[in-house]
């Protein structure tokens, strides 16, 4: 790919799909390299998915975790974003269609992410949402947060319970999150201001199929969340699987709970679009990549973050984590640059685990890095200062810091507002 | 009322209809008094509307401006908020229906405030959306985002400049603030941050059909708040009225202009609830009240507010602002205090002017107190100063103060978030 670098024009055209840690990295990295660079999302907006469960909990407002895509990006004048969907990739013609027309490209960077997934039970999406978009938060939040309205105005005692009982789906970080931060809005934040119900009864069950929580940390540290959620008021239950959810409540194993608010974080599954790399999918629907995150065949396709299926030397997946799309953003943005200066050493994609970190409530939380394995205090802390440190833009972090010192003193959500509509009409 | 000031539950029952600026000093100024009260809204939180416009033009977030009406009022023990929606009133039994039950009251005061009218033009409102609730702002912020959007993805030039026309119809405040921000947004925000459009080549048109902008100050500040608007880049049209809106564009006068973004700031009906009361109306559908805010024959049921129709002494109407909603509610609750003290001496109601202001830009505003006249950074200090005094909250003060500051020196707007969905498809 000859290029005269003093024209813009002829410069390699990178098209990039997503604008989340992976596509966003990639962009990042590659300013000042001699392409044209165009990046496409179906938001306008990149969002710091981690901590996206305390919007959906009323902690924090929208835009203190995402920010536009353009303003992120605008100092790099060679790149273009775009809002709009891809609706079609022809590998041939190196052609991306969307929504709102075609996109020739050189190299393609596919970083699309993924969805949640209800494992051939669509039919529970209606009354178990998922937390993956700033609008599914907004659910949450407004299904969270009338649950408590209508159980102050509902008279029958059994009907105002299954109001405060709260069920969430998965012992993932997502679902270890919910549970923590709905118990404390339960116990903490609303007691004083119902006359009628009392909050302190809320229930909240943390339902995981599997044998433990958090199943990608030590297992020492799954039982230290384990205790900290119980401690908190949370049941755990492990090794227990759900087996229906209605608009009354969920069965458990052999067990019916009626519950008006269920909450899914147990499964995703790739983005649809890497269905249409005509590639070999893993069962998560990831797309199977070489060791370089190429398309078998297609050495100008990259596929990374989430939608990327990858095993790492030891076997294990590269997990679908926000450190590891950033990972691979910059690889691909580095592959790029030594394939324009005519070098094709290629070393393989590796996987640097910096660590993992869930935080449960206040004041508790695990982490892991490498053999060191922290809890309580000591992995709330650091999980603080590393969300800090990785919030994007001054102002968001600023402005974080000081909901966070707000919520810490005095127990209070200043985003508990409720906006927009429910399709489930029950819940208006 | 003789009521045991011992017990509560013989305490009279005073049910405020609407948790706006009027209901809630109502129910805040009752504070302590033998009274049991029960506060109805259909949403969860109560509104700094004077901000409203900054929230829809991507300045401020909406948690910024907004708090739970639970939290506000936790401290009142004797009071309890629903939300809910009133549906119908009954005076001879002393009963109003929602729509999840039915409340009793002794004393009822009603400030179900205003809502945006099209003048017998109701098939306008899905092309030019008002300003009343967060939920306007957001469907405003996603109209208006979305257009630039639109403009990027589009080849044909005046296609493209339709989506960079913008008009807002009505120079009152909200008309005035909505114009000038959107031109700031367009002119100092959005520039760099674009490839293929240029969001210079927005045009604001600030359509109002009487003489003058501003109509509830001195003739002087209009023409000092349209020379303001002018030298920011609005094109202001006095005298003109829109004959026509739909999806492509608007009429004014004879004149045709593409564009598809209208915004209404044109016109305000009071709430229908007012209807519910029986009593006459006003041209704009207020209640006229007696003059201590009673309903003729009912000496039990107040109306407050932007609902309330009423004169001052020199034949003016009282104005449908915030600081008269506020003293009206201060007022009633004193009425009902000194007639649980048995007292019946109710000095009419008066409408204390501290001042008016709106404001236009960066250090651009126009203020009026009294004989005192102020513009350009003078008002637009006194501006600043008296809504951060106002705001409800320490937390929102110092974060609104924070987002201020942060827009002020790098002319950023941090909730720049396209969220949730609008029901013209056009604008998807």
């Amino acid at each position: 790919m000859p290029t005269d670098s003093t024209d813009p024009a002829t410069w390699p055209h990178v098209l990039i799909l997503g604008g989340g840690f992976g596509g966003m990295s990639t962009a990042q990295s590659l300013a000042g390299a001699p392409v044209r660079v165009t990046l496409v999302d179906r938001h306008n907006h990149h969002l710091f998915q981690p901590l996206l469960y305390q919007v959906a909990t009323a902690s924090l407002a929208a835009p203190s975790i995402s920010a536009p895509l353009r303003q992120i990006l605008r100092r790099q004048r060679h790149l273009t974003v775009l809002l709009d969907e891809v609706t079609g990739i022809d590998l041939a013609a190196r052609r991306v269609t969307c929504d709102h027309g075609t996109l020739d490209y050189d190299l393609l960077v596919v970083a699309t992410g993924a969805t949640h997934a209800y494992f051939g039970h669509d039919d529970w999406a209606p009354f178990a949402p998922g937390l993956k978009t700033l609008d599914d938060a907004f659910l949450i939040r407004r299904r969270v947060l009338m649950a408590f309205e209508q159980a102050e105005r509902e008279d029958d005692p059994a009907l105002r319970q299954a109001w405060l009982n709260f069920v969430v789906v998965g012992g993932g970080s997502t679902g270890v999150e919910l549970a923590g931060t709905l118990i404390e809005l339960a116990r903490h934040t609303l007691p004083r201001e119902f006359r009628r119900s009392d909050p302190r009864q809320a229930t909240v069950r943390l339902i995981e199929s599997g044998p433990r929580l958090l199943p990608a940390f030590d297992p020492v540290l799954s039982d230290k969340a384990r205790k900290q959620l119980e401690q908190l008021g949370v049941e755990v239950r492990t090794g227990d699987a759900v087996t229906a959810i209605d608009a009354e409540g969920v069965n458990i194993g052999e067990q019916r709970l009626a519950a008006r608010t269920v909450l899914w974080a147990a499964g995703v599954a790739a983005s649809p679009i890497g269905r249409l790399l005509g590639a070999p999918l893993d069962r998560a629907g990831r797309v199977q990549v070489q060791p370089d995150l190429t398309l078998p065949d297609h050495p100008e396709v990259f596929v990374i973050g989430d939608l990327a299926g990858l095993r790492q030397t030891h076997g294990k997946p590269v997990p679908g984590v926000a450190p590891a799309a950033k990972q691979m953003g910059q690889y691909v943005a580095a592959a790029i640059r030594s394939h324009l200066k005519g070098k094709h050493d290629a070393k393989p994609f590796r996987y640097r685990d910096d660590g993992s970190l869930a935080t449960i409530g206040r004041m508790a939380a695990v982490a892991q890095f490498g053999r060191l394995k922290l809890s309580g205090l000591a992995a709330w802390t650091v999980w603080l200062l590393a969300h800090m440190a990785f919030l994007i833009g001054f102002r968001n972090r600023l402005v974080v810091m000081l909901d966070w010192a707000w919520a810490y003193w005095t127990h209070q959500r200043h985003a508990r507002i409720i906006v927009g509509e429910d399709q489930r009409t029950d819940a208006d």
